[in-house]
């Protein structure tokens, strides 16, 4: 598939990194098919943010312009604080905004619209009564519209530090010591030499990436991309691999499959998703297989053939060999620690990499905290933000936050598959690992939303509800189907607040809605 | 519109009354386009009812197939109770089955994926690189489709009775005292003549009908349809008036306007929803008027000419006089009290006709009870399911239900309307005037969700969160947007439990998603 224009693996910004900067076709920034009408808005943001000499000493420094260090930072400075986020990438936002979450939400609303395509024509819609042909995806106009519409938000971001008073300092921050950080020139040029900075309070939230087999590992490996890569696509893949069990992994496969790549997915054991309650785990992979997507089962990668932009020739260790356009690992993140001088000032970090933290988020050494990815638990926006800001309320916000931190329990969050996911709390399994068989008590429900009754086609949903004790307390709900990833966001609160089953039972049906089946499954199940 | 089929008004058949014969084109049941390829499957549920010879004496009888009904009678026959449901409109599911609930979301499913199909050549959907014709609704095809569904839920109804054991009579029922009820046959002949029957425990579960003027009130009236009658239509009309500011009439003619009708809704005052929050009126009577849909506000309909069938003169109090090919009333409904014997038996009902009970859902006559819409309360079926299903708890289930009953405080509720509406507690206004104004502290949201980041056309979502007192106490929350539908259940969850704002705030977000607003949204409205 010589045509794959790619961004070339590594080459995106990364928070907390330099840019790799290696050799690679030039990304076609703005240029969108002609055939819309619809003008993409770019103008207000493409500019360089703003460039700030910085001042020699802060009261807080932030390393890395993320989830984490925007919430951080920005909380601080409305306590009055003198505040710098320094971010080496050029742009602000971090993963979520560049490479994570934001665009991947664009492409699966994207994939949603392709199945209602091709679904329209059974509920009646037609070409002035005759049948229509399902319209497809131009993905190079989707990237390049996507992708305006992240620097769009890279720019409020940068206009959200300036209103808050935070200055912004672009470059590479590396400590020395626990007060002052050696900050070298970012990619952007803003900044024209090293400076050396000083700060009461230090904030590590550089952030991760995506983690690659080296060549030496696997034969061929940097012929694939990673998310990052994914993201730098222009055109679509006609066939792809994607090599990974996790939510990235299915996300990704997902959008590519329901958008019409030939797509397979290779994962090492019997299913995906195996840290997930097996009602998520074994719903989708019946449903995704059912829809197109080829799962590949006790499978490795061994060796990669081919050359980049061209036919990959990608061998498993079942020896098959699948011939693709396009390899996506994803196979899991690692911190950004690289030249961050972590080991000169002394900060422990585990096995990992990552930084070790209290629930307070302070590291080892006084005065430097570490807040989201970075400190590897719960690798999530929402996580970074609510600790960066629950950590500044407590440094900087009086007697009445000074115990204030982030509970890492009960943490809801959605996957973005085909249907989504919703989960908060503890799967069957670690419920009956943590509480025993006998404390467990199950409910469940499968059913077929009535958006399908029209349709020949079904999607699942089902939805599991983990209860403990006589009182059945719940300990953790599991959703896939439709609606899921917004249900559980609400269902989050009341798990929090320490619901129990009668709560649930208690609370009146909204009909026809899916989420109704949640209050409304009331036999426990028997096996 | 000489063209526009319809079954006439008041033709559909309805829980609780005798079907009005009255003459007009017979639908044309099965009969679908021809360009479909799918099939419509409705062979398993055309049949008849079961006929069942009725017994002389039963445990319970209930009057009325409906949501009330059979969460009553399947829950009496769960604790071995001998129970009947007479019902005569041959069709079981009642007003949510088969011209309510059930054929409404069904319509409202085909106006969102009207919306998508509009909106998806801005994600960069093409026919082959070339822009494509936004396909339009056949509306024949879909409403037989969807009354097939809601054939087919007819006969899942039936089978539910059956696998309960609960006897299914066919025919009209009127009380002769308190433990008595003369059957008349029903439309489908199963019963061949009348019977008198006997049961120690009478529910009343007739549920409601549309309400219309009548000639007398509005000259021309009855040239209109009601909501019965929208469901009756075979033939999209090309313009038409939606006379109502409840959420029925919101609702269909959002359906209609969505859908490419020109579509006029005539309200008498400002705004309609005026009964819900205002967050919930002004943004749909704002989006809802950019998107099409000609609100005439302060505006009475005092004449209507034309013939039923052919283009109708509409005439307002306002002077305007608009020409439609439909005139379609949602102005209310009223109990389904005609025959029923409610005076011979000594039941009290309110000035409306509607049956009072007590929070037990008794009459003031020992045996008789009433449950749904017959006793004018919270008119919807998961409140008429669950109080049927709760006065059979406390008559049959023992102790441990014997103060069962359901509470009508805190029901959640959508509205699915252009975009969806989600409600549950006291609107700003009712908890104002309950606790005063020094009391509340009120927290609202309005942004745009991510899916229209690359539309040019932005649907807006917009929350309220109503907190009563020092600890704010949720007493109301708001939702209109996306979604909002379907969180709404699970926020009524929390609510129902007595969540503070605290409790919103101590939850992650999930993030991309909309309900996320809900949880950090945590500046409050000073005005």
């Amino acid at each position: 598939m010589s045509a794959l224009r790619a961004r070339p693996l590594a080459a995106i910004s990364r928070v907390g990194r330099f840019v790799q900067k290696i050799p690679g076709p030039v990304p076609r920034l703005q240029q969108v098919s002609s055939h819309f009408p619809a003008p993409i808005h770019t103008s207000a943001v493409i500019a360089m943010p703003p460039v700030r000499a910085p001042e020699s000493h802060y009261d807080v420094l932030v390393i890395g312009g993320g989830s984490g260090g925007m919430g951080a930072s920005r909380r601080a400075a409305m306590y009055g604080k003198k505040v710098a986020v320094i971010e080496e990438s050029g742009r602000l936002g971090g993963t979520c905004v560049n490479v994570g979450c934001v665009p991947k939400k664009l492409m699966w609303h994207a994939a949603d619209l392709q199945e209602k395509l091709k679904e329209a024509h059974e509920y009646g819609f037609t070409d002035a009564g005759s049948s229509f042909k399902v319209p497809t995806i131009d993905w190079h106009y989707l990237a390049e519209k996507r992708d305006a519409y992240v620097r769009r938000l890279n720019g409020i971001y940068d206009n959200n530090l300036k209103k808050d008073n935070v200055a912004y300092i672009s470059g590479h921050a590396k400590l020395l010591g626990n007060s002052q950080v050696l900050v070298s020139p970012g990619v952007d040029g803003a900044l024209d030499k090293e400076v050396t900075l000083t700060a009461d309070h230090i904030v590590i939230a550089t952030g991760g990436r995506p983690s690659l087999p080296s060549d030496d590992q696997i034969p061929g490996a940097s012929l694939g991309i990673d998310s990052d890569g994914f993201f730098a696509l222009r055109e679509q893949p006609k066939r792809v691999v994607v090599v990974g069990a996790g939510y990235i992994a299915v996300e990704l496969a997902g959008v590519l499959s329901t958008l019409g790549s030939e797509t397979h997915l290779v994962i090492r054991k019997d299913k995906f998703l195996r840290n997930f309650d097996p009602i998520i785990s074994d719903t989708l992979m019946d449903y995704m297989g059912q829809t197109g997507l080829k799962v590949h089962t006790h499978s490795n990668v061994k060796k990669v053939e081919g050359e980049r932009g061209g036919p990959l020739q990608v061998h498993l260790d079942s020896d098959a060999t699948l011939e693709v356009d396009c390899l996506l690992w994803a196979i899991g993140r690692h911190p950004n620690i690289e030249n961050l001088g972590l080991k000169e000032a002394g900060i422990e970090t585990d096995e990992k990499g990552q930084i070790i933290v209290d629930k307070y988020q302070n590291t080892n050494v006084k005065g430097l905290y570490a807040v989201g990815d970075i400190q590897g638990k719960a690798l999530l926006t929402p996580v970074a933000i609510a600790a960066g800001r629950r950590l500044s309320n407590r440094l900087f916000g009086g007697p009445k936050f000074a115990d204030d931190h982030l509970d890492y329990s009960n943490i809801p969050t959605a996957i973005f598959s085909h249907p989504a996911v919703g989960t908060v709390g503890l799967s069957e399994p670690e419920a009956r690992e943590a509480y025993g068989d006998q404390k467990i008590t199950i409910y469940r429900t499968r059913f077929t939303p009535m958006y399908y009754g029209l349709l020949t086609h079904k999607a699942p949903t089902a939805y599991k509800i983990v209860c403990v004790g006589e009182e059945e307390k719940v300990v953790g709900v599991h959703m896939v189907g439709m609606g899921s990833d917004e249900s559980i966001q609400t269902v989050g609160i009341a798990v929090k607040m320490g619901a129990t089953k009668k709560d649930f039972d208690n609370t009146v049906a909204v009909h026809p809605t899916s989420a109704e089946e949640l209050v409304t499954t009331y036999n426990p199940v028997k096996d």
